[in-house]
């Protein structure tokens, strides 16, 4: 399942170049994240008060062109990775207007508890990273 | 006692009109005040582990002219007022180079436990920060 | 005029605390000032093309109660001084769900050209800035 | 040549799991390459206002363990690829007092004009990147 969202940039996010830092694109695929944790059938901020936690272990992410203020851009999340302590999301990012990528990207993620140590994901959400793994598999 | 302390700017930290965006005045005045306290004897990160927090309850800003990427910024910082679980600190930033005059601010913050409810002042903080208040009352 | 706009509080905005962090509080304004341009009839992106800037001249925002990861907030901004080549816009951010209030503040803006020289509020925009008070001053 | 920074983490830099934001660590980055090419004798700041930009192609990040607020960061750069148009940097960003590695990561750039067009590095630059790189390959 690929989840899109939409993220209009700020002001703010913009940097000297006139275009979106690159620290921004971490936080707008957290937002994508969540979105798609949402989509999945949980609150990913639900899971942390119940004491889970999905630290990141690695990002990375391909600056194709840049975005501009009051762009309107597409998110795209999916999850492409699952382990019974470890999942990974990766992303799409195009200019909603005219549909041009602008950056590819991953992020890989620990199950931990508050502590930040390794915790096996919940059942609920193992279960429905399965089936979107398995609903990917079968397109 | 005006502390001192000197903060070169971020590329990130700029915006698309070239100059430092606002929303990051505050970040450099935080940075500013943790060391103003830590001149002060004691630091800040170990008042929260004992479990006080200091949370903004006002924050005001004047904008007199842009900080560029790569400056470098004096920032002042100086406790105006001080009550039993309230206290104030005041700002000053200025170009090094120069000593033109770029902004001016404080903020309001109160004492509160870790669940963000008045607390009085640590006995500790309260007496080095009257110290303070009495030292620039002499001047 | 009042305009109502929504944002949905992302994870890298908090803060040790597990509140939003105060310097994310202008970016909130900033995106709700976007939006009230955009519903007074333009694009202050457009306006930025043409040679026209709204850089800070004054932020203050009083902070009542902390936002969480994931809470849905509600941002109103009003305009509430013109001149011809300032203005002042206020913001009031509530908890959609329940309506309790988290902050207020104010920005002041001046009318500036690309070298951040002053210029007078292009015709259009202060027709529109001038309805707006207007109309307030009738309710 | 290895380029030693340090970065003291600020409070705002923290997330509700309370470490630092995975965001945060690409401007930690950006930091210590500005600095990188200030020991390479030459400013980036200056670099642009002639008109050269070195903007991200690419980034990669792995996070080792969390750093917290008011931790002083050790930061290492190295130049670790270069060619007419692109050069790699590499960075590992350790616990000052500890030596404990807490990230590593790298950024890819392109050499640019103001357009975000490519531009060959500048002789200056390409002469100091190289002896950078000659210098590693001897030890």
């Amino acid at each position: 399942m690929i989840h899109r969202h939409r993220i209009r940039v700020r002001y703010g996010e913009t940097d000297k170049m006139g275009v979106v830092h690159h620290s921004v694109y971490p936080l707008y695929f957290e937002e994508a994240r969540t979105e798609l944790m949402r989509a999945l059938g949980f609150a990913y901020s639900q899971l942390e008060r119940e004491g889970t936690l999905f630290p990141l272990t690695d990002i990375g992410i391909q600056f194709k062109r840049g975005a501009r203020y009051d762009d309107v851009l597409e998110l795209q999340a999916r999850l492409t990775e699952l382990g019974p302590v470890r999942f990974r999301v990766d992303y799409r990012m195009t200019l909603l207007e005219t549909g041009e990528l602008l950056a590819t990207g991953f992020t890989r993620h620990a199950s931990t508890n508050v502590e930040l140590r390794p915790r096996r994901l919940p059942a609920q959400v193992r279960t429905a990273f399965s089936e979107a793994l398995e609903e990917d598999s079968r397109e």
